[in-house]
């Protein structure tokens, strides 16, 4: 049975003074290292992190990413980065995720990761490690 | 008369060591480095920089970002940021990125900015200052 | 009377993917965003933050920064950020900072801050809120 | 003979948005991607860079990197880092910056590598293709 709370995780972080930029708000590109940590911190709390798929003779590279911007982060800020696992029949990891400060939204965004073996040829069927994980997880 | 030249421009950059990561290429999140190193080149070129923005009383945060990755860069690759302005009504100020290497596409990428004034209200119009520069450029 | 405690702070951080180069370590200019990571828990621990500065008319820029590696960290790893004041006479504001894995040391650093007023001088003696904060230390 | 040009790289950058922070100067920690960027200019023009250093087995991991600052970068601000090997009897490879904007001296800097093998051990002693390259370059 599929549990709704695996599939979700929440990462607190606070914003650091090199992150913002002369606007005196967050820089755009490091929203991205962000979505990196809630996306490695429900990675290690399910299992199915960059090191585990490399184990298995897996890269996940990133081939897309979107996000969008509602309010800024300013210094000293903290905020949480809620990161959603999307089940998908594709060969693909895909996230959503939105970062909330004091409740109210301030971005939202997704990435989308392939699977390429040793020779860097992309996989067009689901890895075995990551049925077995989604299986595991109730997802299949 | 509209120049199409006028709309684009093409830097050249090259991959720093400190921009790649454990998969021996350039980490996602610094594509976002080479489109703003895009879209100040085509900015300074055609005279519409932040601080020209700000000059008049504007900033212009990027609200959305959107990169879609086609093939890896690796350190040392020298590759091509063709950055092109798309004319919009909205007011907004929209890029398109293509990066080249070697004549491959490796990536696209768009950015939405906004116009917000010095009390961080979203302007609805264009800057008087935007529409001047669109004349100018022969777009309206 | 002086807290020795008062003048340290450990700060817990763990390695995220982002920060590691193609030599699978962390890139060795990450670790001054380690140091200000420790230097900012000090400060707001402290009560001494670039905020309260600012605040008060001054802007507290690096002048100089010193960071020497003993052993690598690698992706994912936790490691511990010492950072101590140094008490110091001069119109300065001086850190130091070990990092340790697991017991042991992975690197040793150092920064050096001067005061800037308003008009971007350099303050030749300490502002009178910086003094106020060392008598409230006991340093002085 | 020893040719004195070859021990020197003049490299040129421009500041880029996102390498500045809240005070509208370039952030301190950027200092080291420019000293990068200078020390891999200088390696491509002498033909010793990292790649090469790995085909011959070697690591050059950064061990010690000091930075100070006499004058603030801003935003587009155009400046030339001066970079220059060290040559040096141990098994180092060490070199020192000197950033110039339009003639004055922004900051200075200084960075050590050593050689590691495969094995990640320390090599007392120069690697071969180290030694063959000063001989090239006229160093010993």
């Amino acid at each position: 049975m599929f549990s709704e709370k695996s599939l979700k995780a929440t990462t607190v972080i606070r914003v650091r003074f090199h992150e913002c930029d002369p606007l005196q708000i967050v820089w755009h590109g490091n929203y991205l290292k962000y979505f990196e940590e809630g996306r490695e911190d429900f990675s290690s709390k399910n299992g199915i992190s960059y090191l585990q798929a490399k184990e298995h003779g897996f890269s996940t590279p990133i081939v897309k990413s979107v996000c969008e911007h509602k309010l800024p982060l300013h210094y000293g800020d903290v905020f949480e980065v809620e990161t959603t696992f999307v089940n998908s029949e594709a060969a693909k990891i895909i996230f959503d995720y939105k970062i909330f400060k004091t409740g109210s939204l301030v971005c939202t965004g997704h990435t989308i990761q392939v699977f390429l073996n040793e020779k860097g040829e992309l996989s067009l069927v689901n890895p075995l490690f990551f049925k077995d994980w989604k299986i595991k997880m109730g997802l299949i």
